[in-house]
């Protein structure tokens, strides 16, 4: 019996696409082996990667001026690489902070020697809204954001026009759950397991002349450049995670493209907020209206003390994932483009029903 | 149709870990999701990591001193990580180079600074054998060795005694196929993909204090201590190879542990090196004989022209992954964990008649 899974990542992934995996866990693509035993110099390996940087820039139309690479270490890697690859020792990068994710970031670029400078950050107000003003560096090697807060619940409703220098950014958890508008960007990167596949993978989206200006003598591994000029197989990639991100953008393909994605995820939102809005306060949303993510929905009873009992109950009726990030508590329903519209149904009616008995 | 994959790694899985992969994909261990859909955080998951490193130690008889802790990045990542944390810029390690990867390692220590240096090395005799006597520094901050070279099939038949630092080593192409003796070692690595699970986690066994010696200011993916004290969990861990490993860990300890494993590929090992041997010179292993590796039985054809058409009549049999390394050619048949004594039967059989056709 699968439960309805609002984890915030990993989370949920299509019934199909695993239905899938495992019909051809014994024999992928006719090889006589599971993808998992595959050669990833193999033609067929090789072509599944191609195919899938090939899907991403689909995708999200981007031009041959990019290159798609699959890197691994999460983005608490990219974390690091970012400020070692452009700013270097010394060197300047703004950050907007708008919560956890970018503080991380933020916090090691400083660790790797880097002048990083704070342009904004909503940090007084708990983090509850994207800012729309920037004290920016005058020439920073990058302005680094987080294009969706999964702890908070805001996301970016546009990307700074005029930035000083490229945007770089965290795209973890919408990836690929909207049309994203890469157009100021340098590097966008994405942690797998939140809309695309299992964790293990980080798919990096990077302009080829922006890989190309980075600092010379780092670590192979930790150099966007090895993956760009070797095609993500400098060494072994993770072969398993590519191939069930290729599966889900297939899934996303067959489903109609991003802009389908996108209304689904815009109506799954809508229905929960809506509903927590026309709740008389007893629900009551903690990210600003205009600052909401559709994919995070994060809220908060009126009456704490109901939270526990409130996650519990959830959990019996097979709901599984709302409690709050363990940095904030609360609840928060994760609503991926695998969770469907039945599971918010499900949830706004548990929450009427709870609602009507506690309210 | 499954094949007999013969492939250096990525390579064969066993047929049953794959057939429970399958099996429980949309609901696993009662959670009614699968588990690339459980959060990292979950209780289902904390449980499944610590059992799972529980199962190494177990096997490997690690005490309580050793950690065990979960990479990414592949062994490239680790040529980068041991410098960083032990040797330092300037920092004086060891190492024995005994091919291809091992030179990577001595080539990225010092693109990391370090001082690096060659305690031995058999480059000169095309890497055909493991030196059995060392140059060793004074006070290196380690001595670091490739346990099994998968391009040149050799293995250390024991490991240097009385060497002047810890030992740290790459045990990838080798791990959990015998006992391994790590009394002397501060560390030790292994990619997942060769004997125990999908490309994309790296085992790391680590001795407690070690960990702690090494230097401070690194980023945090890239310090030892991160994965130690997080217990893995600094961010999402690589959950689903994690997952494959413990499986095989289990099919292991099924079958009788380490030592019936190591007596089963000495078997397999034996059968292939002595049809070889036996061949009259039509075919001729390439290590030196002390020095063969049970993992990769690497030769050559008397006549190198006819190991195109042997390859290809190979692969027309069903049997795959046979061409030896690209930077080397000729053939290699690796013999991992869950490749069977009948796939050496199938392999040797052909090429018995392939020499009785050619001969």
């Amino acid at each position: 019996m699968r439960c309805y899974n609002f984890n915030g990542g990993p989370g949920a992934l299509p019934q199909s696409v695993l239905e899938r995996v495992a019909e051809e866990i014994l024999d992928w693509r006719g090889t006589g082996m599971s993808v998992m035993e595959a050669s990833h110099r193999s033609k067929e390996v090789g072509a599944m990667c191609e195919e899938t940087q090939g899907q991403v820039k689909s995708l999200l139309g981007l031009g041959p001026e990019w290159a798609v690479v699959f890197c691994q270490g999460g983005a608490s890697l990219q974390f690091a690489m970012l400020p070692l690859n452009f700013a270097g020792p010394g060197g300047v990068c703004d950050y907007v902070n708008t919560g956890l994710w970018a503080t991380k970031a933020y916090d090691e670029a400083k660790v790797c020697g880097a002048a990083a400078h704070l342009a904004a950050t909503s940090e007084a107000e708990a983090f509850t809204y994207i800012p729309s003003s920037f004290d920016f560096s005058e020439r920073p090697a990058y302005v680094y954001l987080c294009a969706n807060n999964t702890v908070r619940g805001t996301r970016w409703p546009s990307f700074p026009k005029n930035a000083p220098g490229p945007l770089v950014g965290d795209f973890s958890s919408e990836f690929m759950a909207r049309r994203h508008d890469l157009t100021d960007f340098g590097l966008a990167f994405a942690g797998a397991q939140k809309n695309v596949g299992p964790a293990g993978l980080t798919v990096v989206m990077v302009r080829k002349d922006f890989a190309e200006s980075g600092k010379k003598g780092l670590p192979h591994m930790l150099d966007y450049r090895t993956y760009v000029k070797n095609d993500s197989m400098y060494n072994t990639p993770p072969v398993f995670s590519i191939y069930v991100a290729n599966l889900i953008f297939k899934w996303i393909e067959d489903a109609g493209g991003l802009s389908e994605i996108e209304a689904r995820n815009e109506a799954k939102a809508k229905k929960l907020y809506g509903f927590i809005d026309q709740s008389g306060g007893f629900y009551r949303g903690t990210a600003r209206v205009d600052s909401r993510s559709p994919m995070n929905v994060t809220f908060r009873l009126a009456d704490e003390n109901l939270e526990k009992p409130f996650l519990e109950g959830a959990k019996k009726e097979g709901m599984v994932g709302l409690g709050g990030h363990r940095s904030v508590g609360g609840v928060r329903a994760s609503l991926y483009n695998a969770v469907g519209l039945d599971a918010v149904d499900c949830l706004t009616s548990y929450m009427k029903a709870f609602m009507d008995k506690n309210g």
